[in-house]
């Protein structure tokens, strides 16, 4: 009821402070007998770390996951899958200072409106961190939804945009910064650091395309499937809005128009998947973080290369969840 | 679990098709002690009625509400509120050669996918009439949330565009078509029955701003006040984005160049409301009934007149139910 | 959130007050294309109904099913099935003198205690009518789960005991009042016709058989089939205790006697079904309204006999949602 | 939907195997700002612990909560608290054998039969260790319900029998063995001695007596308080019967014998608390395994003595829930 879970027939239960001991979460309704590989896991984990390149946070976090339940012999057992990551760096004196900060478009004053208390450690349950909970919920997801090609890609970056609605090639090598035109690598790489020397940050736009995801997901009403996948995106922190095929260009146009072709609907019709590609975006703001603080601190001038990986992981979730309430009913 | 329930501590749970015998909604968590209205609650289902105006569809349904239960001597009891509306037009000669018709951009076809079976009558619970269980959710939600000022228009509808961010006044009377500018209202009826004319239709977007809402409501993990926000939004028919604050225009924007005015954020951060105003945007499609089959028969060649109040009842549904929560355990 | 809605892939949402307009219940979860006989839907209706014998109350309800939604040409659609029975007897002087009177082992106090109001017309939402949405709820639910044959029967009623603890056959008639030993119907109706003369009332015990439920259902943790079960019967109004397999008989016994008989453990073990015949037990406190109010009123004697169909009903409930959910996941 | 959560405002969500690498739960829904202590959480489960007492199993767990996540400088945070406890005999060469020994009673064989596959290591889920989750529980929903006292003892074990209906001093040290008459520890230890060397178990009954519950507590349809506490008791692992008030001797009662003392309803009237004690009582089996295997291995005789702590949790943990939701609608 407090929001830390998120899924039905397969949900995620999410815990943990930035600052605290340690994240996890608790995967349930993984089907039992399904072959489980800690390396996948991990290399699943190590997407979303920092310190890949040198545009991104320099933090070295070890980010080691941990199977504490639900696993035996590395198959899944039905039983309730419990993983942790513990922090290295707890006692944080960098964040010391931010004590009696309040930085704008972060949490922290809506915290203390809301709890009363706030820790002032770092972002709490509002960090970054807390998406470790995400990827691996997406790693057991895509365990026995292995058809569905689930693809996420930075498709605008300041000045770089990708320019087509759909990606050439669903199995394509995205490059260190799962931008749609990887040969842009080393210029992406100078933008970044410039930024990082100015203290400022970027926005931006991530594009989804989902290959091979059967007809049939999705309920009527409350639940449908733009609806669940809305929430999923939307619920990530940086996330400021979420649109599905022509998104927010239908809004320009008459039914004349979009009518003719399908891929407009983007694969989602009366709320339910059709069949087809399927086809999502997410805008993401800049870092609030900016200034002399940007500089000096760990702090990443644009999220958007380590939230590729947890945008990719929700979609899973709320797919996997989809799935099993299809196959209950039918 | 098949999606027709939306909210945990205040719910609403819809039933019904559009050629059914009724509509309805079960609305649970509604504070014992209230004063109804039902004078109050029809008015706010006429606001959706069709027929309001030449711009909308003919369709005379009489869309009255009848309350079963939870209400008594004009106060409500705590128990839950069962309101119906009966279907008068059952018997759908008009719809009857639809039967082998799938309309793209319709549930027509996913529907078949999904449950094997199809109510060929119409559009089943796919249809805008499932929109009546909202509205009535919305006039409850809206008794205990009275200080909440929740008002939507229409930002955007072909040729016309509201062009400031915000609306001037919250209590301004939008006209017959909820536009930002009421004094189009004869424009834009001309312009919707040329639409009709030519069997055509067209998008739109719809603004929202909420004034009054206390800081606090919104969960930090998967319950953040954007992502219940935009599930409700997305969950209806043809809403196909939902954005707050920038929205899209956050990935064209520097740290710098956000951060300095805290109306960027759209009232919520880190998932969590300020206390500011809140500042939403939804874009429609266009009715995707076009030609021959648009100039016959009864569909609006726009449905965004129509669908601001359902908008405003949804907010009003997710601010009530994290209302709730808060209250819970504070 | 206020304990209305039961069961998780096949849930029942009840609503309505004992003399308010009506009382329904929406059923979610049904899967498409199950034939629908509204028929059997209302002789389950008839067997809960007063009036049936001498010794049940005289009251002259109709308990007409009207059927509003999620069935189409005698079929189920997989869209949510709302059944209402309006109220005949709505405005009940009869029960004007019961406004400030409190009748111990009745809600009418704790009412008051919960909400600060009461809908002094009737038990409001704890009367005995509310067990309609139940016994309709049972109807859908034994659409999927034809196999499975569940009976409940009076094991005890005042002097009446039915001495096996199993019936000897699960088809058996088991006469006007659903006691094991059908031939004793003359006698038991002389003894509520007595009891009724006293303003009397009595306790007793219903037993319950199930066969053919497939082994594999209930969950190990906290939704043990044993558990579920135990929590549907006790939301029944008068029903003080649950057991199955031995029970109570299980304080009084050593590990080496009950381990050489498997049928010791009910069908139930670990939480889960083995496959094996089901037996429970529910005991039924008497009915609280005694002396002269219970001479004059529409009281029962004993609600045991009316009670049964709902037991089997809750029961049914149980079993096709836990029969979804193993579906879901194997 | 695997059962693995309890619990809706305020929910316990547990995880582990019994000879996995650790048990934990997450606990959600505890308000903010309350005192914690390491020291009372541990003593809490120390109270469950074995080798307590000759009486009861030797088996040497450590069971050291460690605190994960949601506290922070000794004050709950409002965010979710994961604790968990590691398994210190992990490879458990003893249970090897049993990997092709399916016993009577426990969930062996249902366990093949629903998942396909079965942690022969022990009990897995279904192990008395799960409880370790719900001892936990019930001590954070003790910090936000602390005038309410919850005592439960036993009441009956083989031949010893407490003779009253409630405990003469909610507040007496009831002994090494939790019995109603603590001065027969010693009788008492010596016959659980005995039932060991002979390789035999024992059931009995507990009782509970709830102090000081606030009246309002419960919903009238399905989450009846007599409803919930029925099904927290019955998801214990041995637990085969429950009942409140005067139980199952309400079978052989008449209306005019019972209306006559409140007391006879258990503190619970039309499902909801009304401020007076309230009473329970259920019934635990005796362990299943008897014989050569019961003298070997690691076996309570008689699982009462530790079953008193999990059943004042798992009690506190409804009355926290339904505390957290009264409080959100008055």
């Amino acid at each position: 009821m407090r929001g830390n879970s998120f899924g039905k027939l397969f949900s995620i239960t999410s815990f943990g402070e930035s600052h605290g001991v340690a994240l996890g979460v608790v995967i349930d309704g993984v089907p039992p007998g399904l072959e489980f590989s800690l390396e996948d896991l991990q290399k699943a984990l190590d997407r979303r770390a920092p310190g890949q390149s040198k545009g991104t946070t320099a933090r070295k976090e070890a980010d080691k996951a941990e199977v504490l339940s639900g696993v035996f012999e590395n198959k899944t057992m039905g039983t309730p899958i419990a993983v942790i990551v513990r922090n290295t760096n707890q006692r944080s004196k960098d964040y010391e200072k931010l004590k009696s900060d309040y930085r704008p478009g972060h949490a922290d004053e809506t915290y203390i409106q809301k709890y009363g208390v706030r820790d002032h450690r770092g972002g709490g349950r509002s960090s970054g961190r807390e998406t470790l909970s995400r990827v691996i919920g997406g790693y057991f997801a895509s365990l026995f939804i292995p058809d569905i090609k689930v693809k996420a890609y930075i498709s605008k970056m300041g000045p770089f945009v990708y320019d087509e609605d759909v990606l050439d090639n669903i199995d394509k090598d995205l490059g260190r910064y799962n931008f749609g035109h990887p040969e842009k690598d080393q210029e992406i790489e100078d933008y970044l650091v410039g930024l990082k020397r100015d203290g400022d940050s970027v926005g931006g736009q991530i594009s989804i395309n989902i290959e091979n995801c059967p007809a049939g997901l999705g309920e009527p009403a409350f639940d449908k499937l733009k609806a669940d996948l809305g929430k999923a995106l939307l619920s990530i922190g940086a996330c400021v809005s979420f649109s599905f095929g022509l998104g927010e260009e239908m809004a320009n146009r008459k039914g004349s128009e979009v009518s003719t072709d399908r891929a407009n609907f983007g694969g989602i019709e009366g709320g339910i998947s059709n069949g087809t590609l399927i086809t999502l975006k997410a805008t993401f703001k800049p870092t609030s973080t900016v200034g002399d603080k940007a500089k000096a601190g760990r702090h990443d001038p644009c999220i958007l290369p380590r939230a590729v990986p947890v945008v990719e992981a929700m979609i899973q979730v709320v797919l996997a969840d989809h799935y099993l309430r299809q196959k209950a009913y039918s």
